[in-house]
C-alpha cells in the first residue's frame, strides 16, 4: 500500500463514520423519531456534519490528495485507491471553492426555504415561496459560478454533480428524441385510455396484507433480510449504512393496490445495488452506487421492465389473487397486466405511468435550464410550467400545488437532479436489451428464478460501486456508451402493442 | 457567562453529539439493525467512541476544567455550570488515571468476554466463562486501584461510579436490615404461597392486544408520544437522545399477561424522569438522571408501589378485562391484585417479585464484595452463589445457567451496579411516604389522575437532572437523607396484610 495513502486512511475512516451516523439520524428521523425531537436532534446532526466537513476538508488532507494525484504516486495506487482519489478530487472541487460562511448561510436558507415551500404548497400560494426560491437560485448560480470552467454554463456544473457523463448537450439530444417520439404517442393513447379498466386497483386492500405481500416481493427479488430491513415512512426511500445494512421504507395506501407494490419493487432495485457493492469498497468514498442515473436504472429495471412484465407476474399473480380474492378473483392476469401498464397523461410526476414519466422530467429540465441561463422570470414560473404541461401532456394544473409547487427538490436547491430519473429509465432499457441477448430472461422469470438477472447486475454493475462511471459500465456491458434508442424503442413497442395502435 | 466556561462549551457540545450518536446506534442495534450489520457498524461506533474520548480527554479540556475548579472561577459560575464541572471532574477521575492502551485492551476483552458468557450460559458451562471473568476482574481491580484513595477498597471505587452517596458502609447497614427483616418474612410467606391462585396470568394473551394495552398504560402514566416512542427488543430498556426524544422498548410474551404490562410501567417511570429534565440541562453533562439508584426509584415507584396498588387499578381494571374477557371475566379486581402481588422465592432476579427482589441483589453484592476483597475464588463462585441462594431464598439452582451465569453484567465488567436496584426500591418507599403526606394520592389514583404525582416528581426530582445528588434530592424532599426504614416498613405492612400473617 502507498505510504501516502496510508496516511490518508484515518481521515477517510473518520469521514465514513460521521457520514454513517448522519445516515442513521436521517433514517431515524424518517421512520422512528418522535415529532418534537427535531430541534434538539438537529443540533447533534449539525455538529456531526461540521466534523465530517472538518475531517475531510483541511490542509493535511488537501496536501495528501494533491500528492496522491501526481503521476508518480498514482503509479503506486491500486485501481480502488485511484478511484477514491478521483472521488475526493470531485468532493474538493464541489466544496472547496465555496467560502465556508456562504456555504453555511446557504444551508440555513435551504432549511427555511424548505419550510416555506411546505407552507406554500399547503396553502397553494406560489407568491409566498417565490422570494425564497429566488434566493436559493442566486446562491446556486453563485456557487456554480465559483466552480465553472471558462465559459461553462452554471447549469452544466450542477448537472455534473449527479451524473458526470451527462451535460446539457447530451441531455438536449436525449430529451429531443423523447419529445419527438413520446409526445405524439401519448396523445394517441390518451384517446384510448378508456379501453383499459383499472377500477379494481382502487378497492379496499387490507394494509397488513399489503405489508406481507410487499415483504414477499422484496425477498422474491433477492432482498437479504439478514442485511437489510423494511420500515415505513411518508415517502418510500432506500438508505444504507454500508453493504451489510441496507434499508428500505414503504408507504401503504388502503385504497391503492399498486402503489406500495411497485414502490417496494423500485426500492428493492436500489437496495440490491447497495447490498451487492463489494466488501472491499463498502465504507470507502467509492462504496456506493456510481451515480443517480445508474441507481435509478436499477430501481426502474425492476419496477417497470421486469415488474410490469407478464413473465414476472405469471408465477406469482395467483398468490396476489389468493391474498385478495374478494377483489381479484375475477381479474385475470391479462387484465391485471393491462391495469399495471395503463398509460394516461397526468399532472403529478411521482404518480405518473412509465410512458408519460419522462415528459414530466423534460419539463423540469427545460425550466431549470432556462433559470440558469437567465431566460426565466422566477415570478412567472407557474405560467411557464403550465404552458409546458399543456404542450407535452395536454393538461393544465388547476392550481400551483399540483403545478410548480409539487416537487420538494428546488426548495432546498437541488437543481440538476431530475434528469437522472429519465436517464435511469433509458439505461434500464439499454441494459435489458443486453440481458435478453445473454440469457433467456423470460424463461427465468416464468420459473420464478431471479438469480441469473441479479447475478448479472451484481457482477457487471453493483460490485464496482463508484469505481467506474456510468458510461464505462455501459460500455463494458453493452459495447457502447449511453444510447437512448433502446428506451424509445422499448416504450414504442410496448405501448403500441398494449393499445393496439 | 464565564469566559473560561465559554471556551469549554464547544468541547462539551461535540462530546454530547458523539454520545447522542452512540446512543442512537445502540437503540438501532437493539431494535432495528439487521443481523449481519454488526461487524461493519461496530467499526463506525468504535471511531465515534474514540472521537468522544478524544474531544473530552485532552490537554485543553484538562486545563479548562482545572481552571474552572478553582475558587476564583467557581464564583463566576452558575449552579448548572458548577454541576457540570463537578461531573467532568468525576469523568476525568474515572478515565484519566487509566492508561489508554489498558483501557482499549479492557474494552476488547469485555466484548470477547461477553460473547464467552453468552456461549457459557447457553451451554450451561461456567468453566468456559471463568477464565474470562478472572481477566475481567483483574482489570477492574487494577483500574480501581489506579483510582483508589489511600486504603480505599477497590469495590468502594466501583460502587461510587453508580451512586456517589452509597459506599460499602452504607450498603452493609442497608442490606443487613433487609436480610434480618425480609428473609424470615419470605420464609413465612413461602409456606402460604398456594393461597394465591395466579394461573389466569399464564393463559394465552394476544400479543397485539398486549401492545395496545401497554401503549395505553404508558400514555395513562404520562408518557408523551410527541417526545418519545415505544419499540420492541429482546429485553425492555429506556434510552434517550435528549429530553425531547425518550425511547422505551418492551417485549411481549403470549403466555404471560403481567410481564409486558409491568415492564412498560417500569420503563415509563424511567422515561418520565428523562422527559422531565429541564430544557436548560438536556444535552449537557448533567442532563440525565442523577444516579442509577434514583432512576430505579422512579421506575420502581411506578412499577411496584403505584402499579401494583388497588387505587391504581380500580379505574382501569375493567378495561383490561374488556381486552381479554375470555381470560379475565371471572377474575375479580381483588383476585387480580393478589395475583400481581404474589410473592414466592425464585431463582431468577429479573423475574422476582417485589418482596424477594432485594435478596437477589444482596447475594450479588456480597459476592462482588468478596471478589474485590480477595476473599472469593472465581472458580468456586457457583458454589458460593448456590449456598447463598439456599440461605436467603431457600432454593438451589439446578444448573449454572439459572445460577451464577444468569446476569450479563459481570461479563463486561459491570461490578457495583446491582445495589442500585435495591437502593431504587428503598428510595421509592421513602418518596412515597412523603407523597402520601402531601397529597391524597389514593384518591387521585382512583380518579385516574396521575398528574399531581407526576408533577411532584418532576418538580422535586426530574427537572434537576444530575445537578443534585441522591441524598440532596431526598433531603430537600423529605428532610432526611436515605433511610431504608420506609422500605422495610412498606414491605412488611404490605405482605403481612396480603398473606394475613
Amino acid at each position: 500500500m502507498s505510504k501516502t495513502f496510508e496516511t490518508l486512511q484515518p481521515y477517510l475512516d473518520k469521514a465514513m463514520a460521521f457520514q454513517t451516523a448522519r445516515n442513521l439520524f436521517e433514517w431515524d428521523d424518517q421512520t422512528v423519531a418522535p415529532f418534537e425531537a427535531a430541534d434538539y436532534t438537529s443540533k447533534v446532526v449539525g455538529i456531526i456534519s461540521d466534523e465530517y466537513m472538518k475531517c475531510l476538508i483541511n490542509d493535511d488532507v488537501r496536501k495528501l490528495i494533491k500528492k496522491l494525484s501526481e503521476e508518480k504516486e498514482q503509479d503506486e495506487l491500486t485501481d480502488k485507491e485511484k478511484a477514491i482519489i478521483k472521488e475526493l478530487n470531485k468532493t474538493y472541487e464541489q466544496l472547496e471553492s465555496i467560502p465556508p460562511e456562504e456555504y453555511r448561510a446557504f444551508n440555513e436558507l435551504a432549511l427555511v426555504s424548505n419550510r416555506a415551500w411546505t407552507k406554500a404548497k399547503k396553502d397553494n400560494n406560489y407568491e409566498y415561496f417565490a422570494p425564497y426560491l429566488k434566493k436559493i437560485i442566486e446562491y446556486k448560480k453563485k456557487f456554480a459560478g465559483y466552480r465553472a470552467k471558462k465559459n461553462q454554463d452554471p447549469y452544466e456544473v450542477l448537472l455534473g454533480d449527479f451524473e458526470e457523463c451527462f451535460g446539457i448537450k447530451e441531455l438536449d439530444v436525449f430529451f429531443d428524441k423523447i419529445k419527438s417520439e413520446i409526445v405524439p404517442l401519448l396523445k394517441q393513447i390518451s384517446k384510448k385510455s378508456d379501453t383499459i379498466d383499472k377500477s379494481y386497483n382502487f378497492l379496499k386492500y387490507d394494509v397488513n396484507k399489503q405489508k406481507a405481500f410487499c415483504k414477499y416481493l422484496s425477498g422474491y427479488l433477492g432482498f437479504d433480510f439478514n442485511r437489510g430491513v423494511i420500515a415505513e415512512s411518508a415517502h418510500p426511500f432506500t438508505l444504507d449504512l454500508h453493504n451489510h445494512d441496507v434499508r428500505i421504507t414503504n408507504n401503504y395506501k388502503e385504497n391503492n393496490l399498486e402503489s406500495a407494490m411497485f414502490s417496494i419493487i423500485h426500492e428493492t432495485g436500489h437496495a440490491l445495488y447497495e447490498m451487492n457493492i463489494d466488501d472491499s469498497l463498502t465504507q470507502t468514498p467509492v462504496g456506493s452506487g456510481t451515480s443517480m442515473g445508474m441507481h435509478e436504472s436499477q430501481s426502474r429495471l425492476f419496477e417497470n421492465i421486469i415488474g410490469r412484465s407478464e413473465a414476472f407476474w405469471a408465477p406469482i399473480y395467483s398468490k396476489l389473487v389468493e391474498t385478495y380474492p374478494e377483489n381479484l378473483k375475477n381479474i385475470s392476469l391479462e387484465h391485471f397486466l393491462k391495469g399495471i401498464n395503463k398509460a394516461e397523461p397526468s399532472l403529478i410526476r411521482t404518480e405518473a405511468d412509465e410512458l408519460s414519466y419522462p415528459l414530466h422530467v423534460i419539463i423540469r429540465y427545460e425550466i431549470e435550464k432556462a433559470i440558469f441561463a437567465g431566460d426565466a422570470d422566477v415570478d412567472k414560473l407557474p405560467e411557464l410550467w403550465n404552458k409546458k404541461y399543456q404542450e407535452y401532456l395536454g393538461l393544465t394544473p388547476t392550481n400551483d400545488a399540483e403545478g410548480i409547487l409539487q416537487d420538494i427538490h428546488w426548495s432546498y436547491g437541488e437543481f440538476g437532479y431530475f434528469p437522472s430519473y429519465a436517464i435511469g429509465s433509458a439505461i434500464s432499457s439499454q441494459l435489458y436489451a443486453k440481458i435478453k441477448e445473454v440469457m433467456p430472461v423470460d424463461e427465468y422469470l416464468k420459473e420464478g428464478n431471479i438469480t441469473p438477472i441479479r447475478e448479472f447486475l451484481r457482477d457487471s454493475i453493483h460490485k464496482y460501486g463508484a469505481t467506474k462511471n456510468t458510461n464505462q459500465i455501459l460500455k463494458d456491458i453493452t459495447g457502447e456508451e449511453f444510447n437512448a434508442d433502446y428506451y424509445v424503442e422499448y416504450l414504442k413497442e410496448k405501448y403500441e402493442s398494449l393499445y393496439s395502435l
